[in-house]
């Protein structure tokens, strides 16, 4: 087993709630504390005995905790907390995230990159599913099938950005959007049809709203369906519900895809990939996969592994808490 | 993209010519020689364009070729071939090889990785899909969801293995076995029953044989049920074929596979990972894994990571072509 790894948590919304109880599940890991700006959370925060009473702390006093951390696994989101906060804790701790801003990724990482080899500190950025094990599947496909074609199915699940999104609009109350993968296109890539599609033909978006008393709903589900960037393209429905109904059937935190990689091979036979997800609850397995990942960075930090690292940069051995004998005679 | 890697490929059965067929496809290789024991194949082999005219050559003259290969790709059998192949040839070249008699890896690994170490070369041992791509998600499958189960259905698709136990047999003067995944075991685990399988609930085996004639069907088939070590404990079907089907119906070399992996998070959350592989050809996939594989050794040797590896060591990205960058911003 070797040494215990000390964790440190940077925010507390469902995300670092999912890297609270999986830290639980590992024990070679302790969580030391969590760290906040919410000040209200600081004032009612109770230790919990599963965490050996770890404390909720500001994050005005994060650096006062280097000695007490080997990792931090930042939590926060991707537009307006890590870009930030990514390189600054990259000088002092060894750090993971799940930075899923697909377009900035490569400023991104180097932007860690430059503070953590100034710091001698070891980070992983963009773990997760996707980008994550998802991104290892493309990779890997990629490799194994050369010009392999790349499929990502999403849903079936919530999209927390699409629900909020339907949230802002007047005249909403409640909302929920569900992702759903197009049965239609995965089969056709299943039965090799190698068919061209992209994300608005991939996928469908399910919204479920609770409307405000006196809206009217036709002109309401046209806005939604026409929203760019959202729902624009896509194959939307809306359907409008109470919020007795939104309560009883639409709290979840369920999700999923299918990444389906085909390719071809000698005189054309037809090869196919699939790594597919079924998660009862988003936050609770991405916050599980940043906690072996940070596993991953005080093990590469210990090797001199410098730097800011994806999971693609990994070796997978490094993620798992058993020895290599164990995984080689029992895993292999 | 950097070097052209020079592979020399041991052994020409249909493994060998899946990775002589995966290097035309992945242009940062060359095929230099291919090696075999078998003087006919010498004497007859018409060297191929599409290979640069790789010559048929002797294993004898193998250590001739020091300087003129990279990376070596041994394509012979687990059981008679590799044990003394694999530690031999790894003195000298970097290797890469499918090593796949689960019970004795711990002690294949080592013996390569000894004389690879002496001879400051990079091997890469059990590639392939299983061992090779399953044990890649079953670490990572452990690792992001601590204790989780792992089952791994094996199917539709054809064991030579089993296929040549038939044809071993008095009596039988063809046959075919094909190793089909238990669905109501598939549809337990997808539903979270968290089942106790074994091998023997999780696949069947269909047999299809063309007997000699005048052979006693009913007695022969309950030969092929008891078995040992094969049949013996299986859900075993034997269909009895005339030649003419056989040589019609049953000339494939498809397989695949389902790895499933369940574990929970917080409060039981149930989570599913699967990896499930649709393969037309079995050895067509397998052979443009070495071919991945072997980019990998070449790739760690010029690291310095000296010895004996498996897939769970190695980083993804080192089996894929493009450069970091390109992989970062296209597939992460």
């Amino acid at each position: 087993m070797g040494n215990i790894i000390r964790v440190g948590i940077v925010g507390y919304g469902n995300l670092g709630k999912g890297v609270q109880r999986a830290i639980e599940r590992n024990p070679d890991m302790n969580l030391q504390a969590i760290f906040t700006r919410r000040q209200e959370l600081i004032d009612t925060y109770e230790p919990r005995q599963e965490d050996g009473y770890a404390p909720m702390i500001s994050t005005d006093e994060i650096f006062l905790w280097e000695e007490a951390i080997d990792v931090l696994i930042l939590c926060g989101g991707s537009a307006n907390d890590l870009p930030l906060q990514g390189p600054t804790y990259a000088r002092i701790f060894n750090t993971v995230d799940s930075y899923d801003n697909h377009d900035k990724i490569p400023e991104y990482l180097e932007s860690v990159h430059l503070q953590a080899s100034k710091g001698g500190r070891s980070c992983v950025v963009c773990g997760g599913w996707d980008p994550g094990i998802f991104s290892l599947m493309r990779c890997i496909c990629d490799a194994c099938l050369p010009e392999a074609k790349l499929y990502p199915f999403y849903g079936h699940g919530v999209s927390q950005g699409h629900s909020n999104a339907l949230k802002r609009l007047d005249g909403v109350k409640n909302a929920i959007q569900y992702t759903v993968p197009n049965l239609d296109a995965m089969m056709a890539v299943s039965a090799g049809k190698e068919p061209e599609l992209t994300k608005f033909n991939m996928n469908k978006r399910e919204c479920f709203v609770v409307a405000e008393e006196g809206v009217d709903q036709e002109s309401l589900r046209q806005k939604i369906i026409h929203l760019p960037d959202y729902f624009e393209g896509y194959d939307t429905t809306v359907t409008f519900i109470t919020e007795k109904e939104f309560k009883t059937n639409h709290v979840t935190m369920h999700h999923g895809g299918n990444m389906m990689c085909s390719g071809r091979t000698g005189d054309g036979e037809f090869q196919l990939m699939e790594l597919k997800l079924t998660l009862a609850s988003n936050p609770g397995f991405t916050g599980s996969v940043l906690v072996a990942l940070a596993r991953a960075a005080y093990r590469m930090n210990d090797k001199g592994w410098i730097g800011a690292h994806t999971m693609l940069d990994i070796p997978p051995i490094l993620l798992n808490s058993r020895s290599r004998d164990e995984i080689i005679s029992t895993m292999l």
